[in-house]
């Protein structure tokens, strides 16, 4: 069991990250891709304070040297599942799952809000991992909502499974080989069912299916973790960095404004400290 | 009148002016020295986010140089009160005053404990500004508390309005050159008197007085500004940096635990985009 899982590549992750190793704590740090793809966008940051005029893919390579130099690297994998065992974290990551005494929230706000019914039939016919749950729809009719030209390996493999496929590319320049993948260009609005899961819907029709697999890296935190206070879309915390769930904290953009860079290291900071007293206190 | 007035040069005013610059507010912005001595004598700081390995001298270069390449350089003075003046600020430094829309207090944690009546006596005989209050006890007896070397200019002048000037330097190599100076080489412990200050008060004995000069870079929180709302030396703030008091926030060591460089930076940074949000509220 780890002490801290830390979750996201951006200011808040990397800086919690190193604080984590500094703290002399065990840690896991998850994140769906190695930097953020927010700071390497920026044009040109003029208010992380000791860099004058740097370009977002500076930062974001300067951040990366700086935790690699202490020998801190992130794991690839998209966490789809936080929960509470009772003093202790289970977080499930590309079918591989960990156990920490904390988590370190640091999902920046580029989360699209889930569509309706997408939280309600979650579990029920609705996953957010294709590794964990695609052989349980093996020979049976599934549709892939994919955000990301990334998860089209697991577009193939859910394809492999299932007789039917129904994919709905959410990005430009889909490339999908499976031979059973029926495409469809329309943007579900909404999930329908009854107790489980049993209708995609796009503007103009729908799709059966037994089991949606939603592929995107950005889960909303209300999702992710059940229970988790969030209001407006940001992750409720104190000023110790602390959610309502003892043992879970959140840092930057997905506590609130403003969206700044140095607003998010600063609190990735504070919450490994907070996570690192809160293990001392532990017993 | 400004619209924004910060003090301090640490972390947290660095980070606070460079974006008032940036939100195209006028500022003053007013420090006891032009940088952080406490950032300049870190040995070495490991966790700034982006610039591993850091030395505190160089933290504080390159701090200052970001924001000189923006045109941003600090006042130096030292605030000696801030008044509330029902929706604006006045802000008193080294005898000048300044107006203020907002006040962004970011002054670490280096203030010592006032001593037993500092509080009590100030404006009643006790006072932080040679230059405010020196005229005042002209052909009188006073008392020089001095905390640092770079205000022996300051006892100086007292002395030579002074009829008896007692003076204790309460720090190494002391030079003070006014003939009629009498050093005492005591710690003063309390501050005595009735409805003025009467006595220093040290190990061993007392200096009687009619005027006291307290001079320091640091002083509380609670002293600097009637009413604010401070916990065990701290400044209680919101998660958006706001004090007690509309239009005066606080970020940095100044605000609580923990005492990391990038924690104040980013405090400054919410500061600075707070203050800008109750300007433009306020109609």
């Amino acid at each position: 069991m780890y002490d801290m899982a830390i979750i996201g590549a951006g200011p808040a992750g990397v800086s919690a990250a190193i604080n984590a190793k500094l703290l002399n704590k065990s840690y896991i740090w998850l994140a769906s891709r190695p930097t953020s793809k927010k700071v390497e966008r920026a044009e040109l940051i003029k208010n992380y304070p000791g860099l004058p005029d740097i370009t977002g893919e500076q930062l974001a390579f300067v951040f990366r040297h700086h935790a690699e130099s202490m020998g801190v690297e992130p794991s690839v994998g998209v966490v789809t599942g936080i929960y509470d065992l009772d003093g202790k974290f289970a977080l499930l990551a590309d079918g591989r799952d960990y156990e920490a005494k904390t988590v370190i929230l640091c999902l920046g706000v580029e989360a699209a809000k889930p569509l309706e019914g997408e939280e309600q039939f979650l579990g029920r016919g609705i996953s957010y991992c294709a590794t964990c749950d695609g052989m349980l729809y093996k020979g049976k009719k599934i549709a892939v909502v994919c955000h990301d030209k990334r998860y089209e390996h697991e577009i193939e493999y859910l394809c492999s499974l299932a007789a039917e496929c129904y994919v709905f590319p959410m990005y430009q320049n889909y490339d999908i080989k499976a031979q059973n993948a029926k495409i469809i260009l329309k943007n579900p609005v909404k999930y329908e069912g009854d107790m489980r899961v049993r209708r995609v819907v796009y503007k103009g029709g729908f799709t059966e299916a037994d089991g949606v697999f939603i592929l995107k890296s950005a889960i909303s935190p209300a999702t992710l973790v059940h229970g988790l206070n969030v209001e407006g879309g940001h992750i409720v915390v104190d000023r110790n960095c602390a959610t309502n769930i003892a043992g879970i904290f959140a840092a930057g953009d997905c506590t609130g404004r403003p969206y700044q860079y140095v607003k998010a290291a600063g609190e990735g900071n504070v919450a490994a400290h907070s996570a690192a007293e809160y293990i001392a206190n532990l017993k």
